[in-house]
């Protein structure tokens, strides 16, 4: 499965902190292609513990995540304009 | 054609100020159903101009818009975590 997932962490009440743990924690499963923005190809079960963890880092009351799901990655284009970067790797 | 549009503006060389522009711009065009994450339909001509306009709001050496599109929207599942918010307006 190809998904692409977004995160949204609000600002106050050490966003900051959690802005960073979720970061280092999306970029062990998926590729990181903009800011808060990951891109890549995961199995279901890989994708029921991040999300696990992922709720434990957010706070579920300000902050939100959201995961587009494709069976196939050749259904989606994807374009970029302006600035592209970190579009393959995947290291910590 | 479906897509799902996410812009990352950088907050140098004032930055909030394209955030606001960018933010109003892209409500004419699509759903805005994140900080910085748009959707919905949109034909081939409407995404142009909107591109286009797009362009001359953003600094194209900081700044970075991604889309995602899809032939049809029923090719991928949407699954939101946390706060859920303006998932289907589209008023300005």
């Amino acid at each position: 499965m190809y998904i692409i997932l977004v995160y949204d962490i609000a600002s106050a009440n050490g966003g900051e902190k959690r802005v960073g743990k979720m970061l280092k924690h999306c970029r062990k499963y998926l590729n990181w292609i903009q800011n808060s923005v990951f891109e890549g190809e995961i199995t279901e079960v890989k994708l029921k513990e991040m999300l696990y963890i992922a709720r434990k880092i957010m706070n579920e009351e300000t902050d939100s995540i959201i995961i587009f799901k494709s069976r196939d990655e050749r259904w989606l284009d994807k374009e970029v304009i302006g600035v592209e970067r970190m579009m393959t790797n995947n290291f910590l």
